[in-house]
C-alpha cells in the first residue's frame, strides 16, 4: 500500500501541474471558471438548466458535464443553445485536471466569460482534484440528510458556496435546516449558501444575480 | 497512466484473495452478508433501521458501517441492540475486502446468521470491490432521478438486488417509474426490484420476508 499512496501522491502532483495550465489559460481567456460538485442526482444540471436562462442575459457561458458514461446532462445543456463539452471518465470517480485541459481544446474559449465544470456525481473523490478552477462550489439535495455534511466534510471545507437544493421538498422531509446552517459554519465559516429549488426554481435567481455581479465586478470594462 | 492501472489490477487482484477469506469464514459460520451500495443519502441505514425489528424476530444480526469519516451510522444501529462495527475509510471511497476482514475480528460470527455491510455512500467505487458477501444489493432513491440508472450501470448491472427507496415523495417528483422498471430490465433482468419508503415504513416487510423466507430454505435445519 506505500507503493499505492506514493503513487497517488505523483497522480495529485502531475494533476496540480494540469491544473495550472488550466488556470493560466481561463485568466488569458478572462474566464470564470466554477466546479460543481455533489452526489449524483443532486441536481446540478437541474440546477444550470435554471440559472441559463437568467445568467445568459449577462453573461457567455460554456458548459463541461463529467460523467462515467452516458451523454445525457451535455444533451439537455447542448438543447438551451449552449456551448457544452461532455467527458466520460470511462469508470473514474472524478473529473482531474488534465481530462478539463482536454475538453477546452473543443470550446471557444476568447468567447466564453463563466464555464461550468459539472464534476461526477460524488462526494468524495473530487475533493483532491483541483481542476484549475477559481470557484468551488458543493450543492447538497435535503433529500440526502443533514448528517452527509458531516459525513463528507471534504467536499463541504473546500467549497466558495454551498448551494442547499430540492427546498420545495422540506414540507415532506425531516430535515433540520438549523442544524444545516451550523454544521457549514462550523466546517466552512466564510462560504456563501444559498438555498433554492431547480424543480420551481425559487432561489436560483437570486443565486445567478449575485454570480452576475461577481463578474461585472471583476471584469468591469465589459459593462 | 499505464503504472496506475497495473497497480490497480493488483489492487483489485489483492483485493480478491481477501474477499475469497472473507466468504470462507461467511460459509464456516453459516453467515448470509448483504454489502448494500448507494448514493449518499439514498437511505441504506434508514431501511435496516426499519427492517431490523422485522429481521430480528428471525435471525441473528449484525452490521459493518463504511463511511468515510464519523461513526454516526454505527451509532445508529448499535441503538438498536444491534452489534455494529464502524469502518472509517479515511478518505477511501469505497471499502475493500480486507477492511471487511479485520472488521469481521470484532463481531461474534458464529451468533450472526445475516450480515449487512452498508458501503460508503458511492454509485462508482464500489463497484470493482468483491467484499466477499454473497448478495449486493444497490439502492436508488427516486429523489435522485430516474437517469441515475443509466449514467451508473455498474452498480445496477451487479446487483441481485435493487431497492427503489423514497416511495412516499413520488407525488411531489417527476420520477418516470415505468422508465426505472424498464432501465433495470435492460440492464440486470434477473435482479429482484423492491419499492419501499424507509420514511413510513412502506414495501419494508415485503423486502425483510422474502430474505427470511430465502435464508430459512437456505438453513432449514434452523427452524
Amino acid at each position: 500500500m506505500v507503493v499505492h499512496i506514493s503513487l497517488e501522491k505523483d497522480v495529485l502532483r502531475s494533476n496540480q501541474e494540469w491544473a495550472e495550465r488550466n488556470r493560466l489559460m481561463f485568466k488569458e481567456n478572462g474566464i470564470h471558471t466554477i466546479n460543481l460538485v455533489s452526489s449524483p442526482g443532486s441536481g446540478k444540471t437541474s440546477i444550470l438548466e435554471k440559472a441559463i436562462p437568467i445568467l445568459r442575459d449577462w453573461l457567455q457561458l460554456g458548459v463541461i458535464e463529467g460523467d462515467v458514461m452516458t451523454t445525457l446532462d451535455a444533451e439537455r445543456i447542448a438543447s438551451l443553445g449552449i456551448k457544452a463539452v461532455q467527458i466520460n471518465t470511462r469508470g473514474a470517480c472524478h473529473l482531474d485536471a488534465k481530462m478539463i485541459h482536454e475538453a477546452l481544446q473543443q470550446l471557444p474559449l476568447s468567447e466564453i466569460d463563466l464555464l461550468f465544470i459539472e464534476n461526477v456525481g460524488n462526494l468524495v473523490c473530487p475533493a483532491d482534484f483541483d481542476l484549475g478552477e477559481q470557484e468551488r462550489i458543493t450543492i447538497l439535495s435535503v433529500t440526502e440528510g443533514v448528517d452527509k455534511v458531516e459525513k463528507y466534510p471534504y467536499v463541504f471545507q473546500n467549497a466558495d458556496a454551498v448551494l442547499l437544493n430540492k427546498i420545495d421538498l422540506l414540507p415532506y422531509l425531516d430535515f433540520n435546516l438549523p442544524r444545516f446552517d451550523a454544521e457549514i459554519q462550523k466546517l466552512n465559516p466564510i462560504a456563501s449558501v444559498y438555498r433554492m429549488s431547480a424543480a420551481n426554481g425559487e432561489g436560483v435567481r437570486l443565486w445567478s444575480e449575485h454570480l452576475i455581479q461577481k463578474l461585472k465586478k471583476k471584469h468591469p470594462e465589459s459593462e
